[in-house]
């Protein structure tokens, strides 16, 4: 083994850089980068901005590259044309975060012993810096690779800009594998890693019936109501409780898990009682643990996020309003082509209320990960030489837009070293992330490095 | 005929007090007595306020009555006790003015030509102030009568302390005839009363599955939707297409109109194309004339007002929400009892979704009111010398809580004589007010207390 890898050494440098790391952090995390609101585009601007000057201050070589929507940042170790590369996926934009249930204020970052609150803590700026950490140790122990950085700030928003930005520089971006840090264990007791994520179809239905507010008194009964006519829809589509989506055809193309995954998945950990606790939930739709699995990970759903339009105030207002909008999202599994559900989402509200418009947003395929071979076999021995336990291969529930395109784009395999667990509130109010996941990733990311050089050499 | 009370005395007194008129509307409608929001308390107690001193600049006794929630302001111009009383009802609350639609600003007084914009010029302040010039012209011209003016500041939402403020102050509010004047006519063409009014019975559907919002990749297909299980109960409850409720025993008590108020209603200048273009409906739910007004005056409701909780902004926000609340109302007619809908719709919802939490608001039973007699002639003489034409006894879609609380209380039958328009914006954005109807309405008021001071005398 290469000298300075040992768990040991590893752990010293952890602990001598937390203040540096956690300095890091809090920079990057209070600058408010939500890439959805339109008004946040200079702070995501700074971010990206800032980014760079981070890689550069870590000695690497870095640059901001223009795309139609917010920048991508790339970071390069080089150590030469002649050694292999391998890329570090990160995104550096964030969901939004507004509303009471927040304890601290979303964009300070507020450290409570071991822990890390913020937007972005976990999904995904501290994952992003913790492997920055660990490439920094294995570049500077002279590992036989080239380590680039990949920084996006368009993920939460689906990556619309992404492919054809990866696709323009081609040349600066090639590398021989990809390393996706931004998905979430299955529980803190055992690292897991998604062999596979749902995809995602969003979906807008705008239903106009008048121009202003008008009085349920004076018009209600003849009227229309566009919110009483999208929760018709809405119920048409989706059985509200059980979730099973009534619209012919979009179960067609789902791969049931095969019999291997089944046992997989009965083996990672998962519990109901934690699965309710990390998200705070008071019941679920189902109650046995891989039945759960089975709908987060393996089953497409169809998800309405809200309806907006009409009277969200106190009390009870005798309006009806006149325009309604279905905020609604498809997760999607293998083999669902987006392109087919948006055909069969549209033709099936177009025959059931021809007045709904539906607007398509965030298309997503899903995406089928590899668990075997030597990529596949180092980031097993990573993990377990950070965290003590080999990695179980789930899926993940959740949409990673950017991994589908840099398939496609980069032409090299894609694999998963995720950091987040459960209880950081992932996407949630009080999102955080903490210092066991955070070293313990820097081991991991520069052992997996490690093993990476030794393969190649 | 008593002198002072002809066409053209009247039209002058109208043209003189122009000014006056439109400086004290302007007055009371830029205080925003918005009585649903808690806010504004203090806003509406300065209105009350207001028509106190306005009262007594007038001439009138006035006085302020504690209550549980808003004051209310009762005002006497006094020719003795051996004379009969007439009260006229109004209300000085107001419906809440948000939103982008408004073309001026809501609680400016805003005058356009004979056009006056602001929240409360139709709805009910400038009708107030109308009956208000007409009573002082009665009064100085010594019409045998005492005239009281009861103005309530809650009736926006739903009168609930009116009827324990005026059974604690019978003394005080007792009259002989109450007139109210907060209605719409049919079109502005023919002055139109109602001869009856919609009740109310208002609901929030709240149902909480989880604490914060929760990433719909991780969670969903397990986790409940509160939003879609909130559809999936409306669609229940209703067809959102037709209105037509679907909750057994809905309908069991409603009176269908008779022969006699159908061939009312055909002659009251109700057009569909109308009724369109002054609420800016894009379409309908029926098409026939006599349907519309069936639908609006004599059917039953089970309106939607709008869905709080969940994702609300631009884009697709792909979460799950901990909770979400359908905010929801009923309008009754005659003979419907809003006990018995409260308990038809609680043990509905319990039945198909034992999670969800109905709280009931706003309890206000349907109304029927008389079309014959000395009272009902008064009005419709006033109205034909005031507008030209007989006002047709129609029903109104709206509901005022106050009306029923006086006849019980007050035990002195209630009579109407409206004066807003269908293009007035009642309850919406651009609500307004014109000077024909305020011109108008003085002369039908003091022409009416001149009629009922001949009638006693």
């Amino acid at each position: 083994m290469a000298t300075g890898f040992e768990r040991d050494a590893l752990e010293g440098y952890a602990r001598e850089k937390r203040s540096e790391y956690e300095g890091v952090l809090k920079k990057i995390v209070e600058i408010p980068s939500v890439s959805v609101e339109p008004e946040r585009k200079g702070e995501v601007r700074r971010t990206a901005e800032y980014a760079v000057s981070l890689l550069e201050s870590f000695g690497a070589k870095a640059k901001l590259y223009e795309t139609k929507g917010h920048p991508i940042v790339h970071g390069r170790f080089e150590r030469g044309p002649n050694y292999p590369t391998v890329t570090i996926y990160n995104h550096l934009d964030v969901q939004p975060a507004e509303g009471d249930d927040w304890k601290t204020k979303p964009f300070e970052f507020v450290r409570e012993g071991d822990r890390y609150f913020g937007r972005g803590t976990t999904d995904d700026k501290g994952p992003a810096m913790t492997a920055l950490f660990g490439a920094r140790y294995a570049k500077e122990r002279g590992v036989p690779l080239n380590i680039h950085f990949l920084w996006e700030l368009e993920e939460e928003i689906g990556s619309p800009s992404f492919e054809t930005a990866i696709r323009a520089n081609a040349e600066d971006f090639a590398t021989d594998t990809v390393v996706v840090s931004d998905t979430v264990w299955v529980s803190r007791a055992r690292p897991a890693c998604p062999a596979g994520l749902r995809g995602l179809q969003g979906f807008r239905f705008e239903l106009q019936t008048g121009e202003t507010d008008q009085h349920s008194g004076t018009a209600g009964g003849a009227a229309r109501n566009p919110v009483a006519e999208l929760c018709a829809l809405i119920a048409e589509c989706v059985d509200g409780k059980t979730g099973r989506v009534k619209i012919p055809g979009f179960y067609a193309d789902v791969v049931p898990p095969t019999k291997k995954e089944l046992e997989d998945l009965k083996k990672c950990g998962f519990t109901v009682k934690e699965f309710k606790k990390d998200h705070l939930f008071r019941s679920l739709r189902v109650h046995d643990a891989l039945e759960v699995m089975k709908r987060i990970w393996t089953m497409p759903t169809f998800e309405v996020h809200g309806i907006a339009g009409g009277y969200q105030g106190p009390g009870v207002k005798t309006i009806i309003p006149p325009k309604a909008t279905a905020i609604v999202s498809c997760r999607l599994v293998p083999d669902m082509d987006p392109k087919k559900i948006v055909k069969l989402v549209k033709s099936f509200v177009k025959k059931k209320n021809p007045d709904v418009v539906v607007s398509a947003e965030h298309e997503l395929p899903a995406y089928q990960g590899k668990t075997t071979g030597p990529y596949a076999d180092a980031i097993r021995g990573a993990m377990k030489f950070a965290f003590g336990k080999e990695p179980v291969f789930v899926r993940e529930g959740g949409s990673i837009g950017a991994v589908l395109s840099m398939e496609r784009v980069l032409k090299s395999p894609v694999y998963f070293l995720g950091l987040s667990l459960p209880e950081h509130g992932y996407h949630a109010p009080n999102e955080n992330y903490d210092w066991m996941q955070a070293s313990g990733g820097m081991a991991a990311f520069a052992d997996y490095f490690r093993r990476l050089g030794e393969m190649k050499a």
